[in-house]
């Protein structure tokens, strides 16, 4: 309460509404070594409700992670100890604040406790308000199908959201029965009574074959007369001065002494060491493929993943219903235990894969690349996480045909290159996209990897490389007009298109941008300058924020022309390869876009 | 079936094992009009498992809606019944095919009938396997909470999602179960008994006070051996020829003759006629501001929104518990009867709100912009819909201070300028906003309205006016050494640059961008050749897809140098002036690339 006074902002009501439950979880159940937070065995917290971060900090802090003095910097530039809790702080897995992912996270932290055959558990606090979210029932179904017991949820039920009281009041029938529904073992407690939150974290622990929630009646603003289960009080400081005294001064009146001051946190019995990672990229086998071989690069995708879980154990594998497209079933088959089924559930895919990352796991979530955009705000925030989520969606963009533009991706590259550390690959080829599933594997935090439904033909043999932030200049002459730029079901319309002009005399450099993001800036503006400042860019993808907006950025300063050839209005069903040449991204396209050049 | 076959692809299997189901609902309880699907009293039919649009589309035809040999075109290029459903058919309310949004349209659709007073029903058929998404439940607890007894749900449980059998297989009561607890009365039935179906249906129109959800026991592919319950069948045609002939056989063996065989369709007894719409802009009283008054867009855009509430009827607002911060709130007072809470489920709000709109609404649904992000495949899906929905994003950008990057949005620019068709505002000051949230309601489709946190001074008078693709040049001299672009929180930013950069000498033009998209191309190309091809762009928002990505590619063939100055890393807890210059969109930042100017 002090420090978000000192702040001047912050959401000291929702912090006490949560106290006595915090203290019981870290004081008198979990095992932990504040030492060493990041202890491999050691019991995990979440604080969904991420904007009471300052009871998270003080808990911490108590705990002897970090000086008691430390949380008055809280919501400060030069802290970390932010508005909202990131993994900027070592005791923290994933980013929250914002509402109804922590469950999600917390999935995936359960299910790598068994992936390391760990006996830790998982511990995860939601707020009431929350979880109207759909994703929390997403992660309820997830934690019940897949039996984890070792995933304990507590709802502080405080019965305001910010502006109203919450859709269920404190009615904690209401919450139960659901939780309940949806198979999970339910307990209803009083969350200032000190007896009834330990007993029901002790039998939450002893419950088998399935997860436990406990759905706790709260006061939101506890202890303070001055705000305790009033209503418009969600994120408000107290005054600095007389009313934090007073507040202080109460509270302070209702702490009783405890026999033992010093709480003994039992520290993880074993420690598990999975060692230094592989270089995947060394390790994965020459992919199979000779020049000319006609195969999707999702079909590649499925095939290098199903390499690397053999590489090791901590590449796991998440689909969302869709593994027999994306082939992801290939590892399934090969690594039937690493392979987690989330069903049609893909911000519980994206969100249980931020779990399983931040405990050292490197999971690879796919699905159609469309559905992806389903878990936008769950990239977002894995963005802030900073964790190695490798995600790939397949199905990109019009050349998908006949099923139409709700299935068609047309924004995602704009939805990966909009999270400023997300690496974004778009492999062309079958070749280069085992190659760069490895890369993903080898390259920290964030990658999307973009594939595509119709096959393409291999134009790489096994001794190319590919690099983060690499291209690779596939045609180039003297006399060349024009740069075009392609990736992914493009390059082969580029390429198409270089064999056209030239029989008509006309030469252009053709690149494939297999790195979007980062990107290759100084050989573009190479090739633009060895082009007349003329670049083309031609994109199975919407013209904004894709590969286009890409590269002009990378070239803004050179005065070049970048035309952007893209899809620019919503998309019908049809065969695709007239999609393409009715969206203008054709290798007839691109050869009327270099003969019109002035 | 037939029609599957000739296209060569789409789901058979889905569309036998909704076959009965359809039947019942289209001509034994819907009352409608087929050759007037818009009828504004009429029944309405949503089909969220988008993929059996088929089987829909059959019934239409076989309704009389459109000749029934139409079908045969089904996926083609040139025929509207694509491979998913969309609007562009008059029987279509909203698009869908991403599968858990039927239900979010339907709560919409179910809301609208009780704003106009009509006893109109809503029937939605959603999948086994799509009641895995969140959204689902964020529908499903919404249409409880607001007591929609004229909704009714049916799941046609055949136990097969795309690649295995579905997370309950054909467990009528895990299904049965979840629906009860969020307050839904359930019935559950053999789906392919017609008896069954019909008395289910009866029973729901019955039904008071709670939405019903019928959970229908079904087999894919019913009717058909080679099919008829088994995997590996999903979204597979039939071969032309003797697979197909054989299929038709068997399906026709098994129709009874029917002593009835044109049903009667019975019409809706009245005709709601809401008339044309009112020009909102005319309409709007002059905002009360003067020139220098400090006012937050955030609450202005509330002020307008309760203003255009009591000039027509049609306009509604929809909050996800934050309307204290996007001063929704203001709508809420002044109309409570069309004001929605959603509670913290924003997949569910723009879902109500493509269905409110599909019917003749004109829904606000606000939060958080970054909050939005959490709807974004449904955005891109109201994109396909082109229904008109007016979205509003507070609290973007850094400038929103302490709470930190979850609270932040600087990807929402990206995230709409990524739909085509839709209209994109950002008024940077208070009397802007009020003309925008008008203008916005007056425009046809999908309108985004970004909003700011602080507060901004009034820098337009009350005459001034705003249109769709339009821009203002504040600041022009003949000495101009480059233009400056900003719109929102950044545009005092650039005026105080400008200001400094006079006393200095040096002469900057200033536009205002308040219509991100479409994008007022001849202003910019003619400040730009104004201004020596130099263009800077500065945007609380970071640098992909946002204003430096448009600017630059409406400049595209001028040969211009677009600088864009934008957030480029994850941003951090602070003061929001200290963070605008930390991330370099602060006046400083401005006038230092100014200076630096070859």
């Amino acid at each position: 309460m002090l420090s978000t006074t000192e702040a001047g902002s912050g959401h000291p009501t929702t912090c006490l509404s949560a106290a006595d439950i915090i203290a019981a979880v870290f004081f008198a159940e979990m095992r932990f070594d504040p030492q060493d937070p990041q202890h491999p065995d050691a019991d995990r917290f979440v604080l969904s409700k991420g904007h009471a971060a300052p009871i998270l900090y003080s808990a911490w802090a108590l705990a002897g992670a970090f000086p008691r003095s430390d949380v008055m910097q809280l919501r400060s530039l030069t802290s970390d100890l932010e508005g909202h809790p990131t993994p900027r702080l070592p005791f923290v897995d994933v980013a929250t604040g914002s509402l109804g992912q922590g469950l999600c996270a917390g999935v995936g932290i359960a299910l790598n406790a068994r992936r390391i055959a760990s006996d830790y558990r998982t511990y995860v606090l939601l707020g009431d308000g929350e979880t109207a979210e759909g994703s929390v029932w997403e992660a309820a179904h997830a934690a019940a199908f897949h039996k984890l017991d070792n995933l304990c949820g507590i709802t502080d039920v405080n019965g305001f959201g910010q502006s109203r009281t919450t859709q269920w009041d404190r009615d904690l029938d209401e919450y139960a029965a659901r939780w309940h529904a949806f198979g999970w073992h339910t307990i209803k407690i009083d969350g200032h009574d000190m007896r009834q939150i330990v007993d029901a974290l002790a039998e939450a622990r002893k419950t088998t074959g399935r997860p436990t929630m406990i759905v706790a009646r709260t006061l939101k603003g506890k202890g303070c007369s001055i705000f305790e289960g009033k209503e418009n009080w969600h994120g408000k400081a107290l005054k600095k001065g007389a009313e934090t005294d007073a507040a202080i001064a109460e509270i302070k009146a209702q702490i009783k002494p405890t026999p033992d001051p010093a709480p003994v946190i039992p520290k993880p019995a074993r420690r598990t060491d999975e060692g230094s990672l592989p270089s995947f990229t060394a390790k994965l086998r020459a992919p199979a493929y000779k020049l000319g071989d006609i195969v999707a690069t999702r079909e590649a995708y499925g095939t290098a993943l199903a390499a690397l879980g053999g590489i090791d154990r901590r590449v796991v594998a998440l689909d969302a219903d869709v593994k027999n497209s994306t082939f992801s079933e290939r590892f399934e088959k090969a690594h039937p235990d690493r392979f987690y089924q989330m069903f049609i559930a893909e911000q519980g895919m994206v969100g249980a894969s931020m779990g399983l990352a931040a405990r050292g796991a490197i999971p690879f979530p796919s699905t159609f690349a469309a559905f992806l955009e389903r878990a936008c705000d769950f990239v977002r925030m894995a963005g802030i996480s900073d964790v190695g989520v490798k995600l790939a969606g397949s199905h990109a963009g019009v050349s998908i045909g006949e099923d139409g533009p709700s299935q068609m991706a047309l924004e995602d590259l704009a939805m990966f290159r909009g999270v400023p550390n997300c690496t974004v690959f778009y492999p062309s080829d079958a070749m280069s996209a085992e190659r760069l599933v490895a890369l993903a594997a080898d390259t920290p935090g964030l990658v999307y990897i973009r594939t595509t439904r119709p096959k393409t033909p291999v134009i790489y043999d096994t001794n190319e490389t590919f690099t983060v932030g690499g291209s690779k200049t596939l045609r180039q002459s003297e006399k060349d007009v024009a740069t075009v730029v392609a990736a992914g079901v493009t390059l082969p319309e580029a390429l198409k298109a270089h064999d056209e002009l030239a029989s008509a005399g006309i030469a252009i450099r053709v690149i494939d941008l297999y790195c979007v993001q980062p990107i290759d800036h100084e050989a573009l503006v190479a090739a633009g300058r060895a082009t007349n400042g003329r670049i083309i860019t031609v994109e199975d993808h919407y013209a904004h924020g894709g590969i286009g907006d890409a590269v002009s950025e990378a070239v803004w300063d050179q005065g070049f022309r970048v035309q952007r050839l893209a899809v620019r209005e919503i998309p019908r069903s049809g065969p695709p390869e007239v999609l393409l040449d009715k969206y203008g991204i054709s290798a007839r396209a691109i050869a009327d876009a270099v003969k019109a050049l002035r």
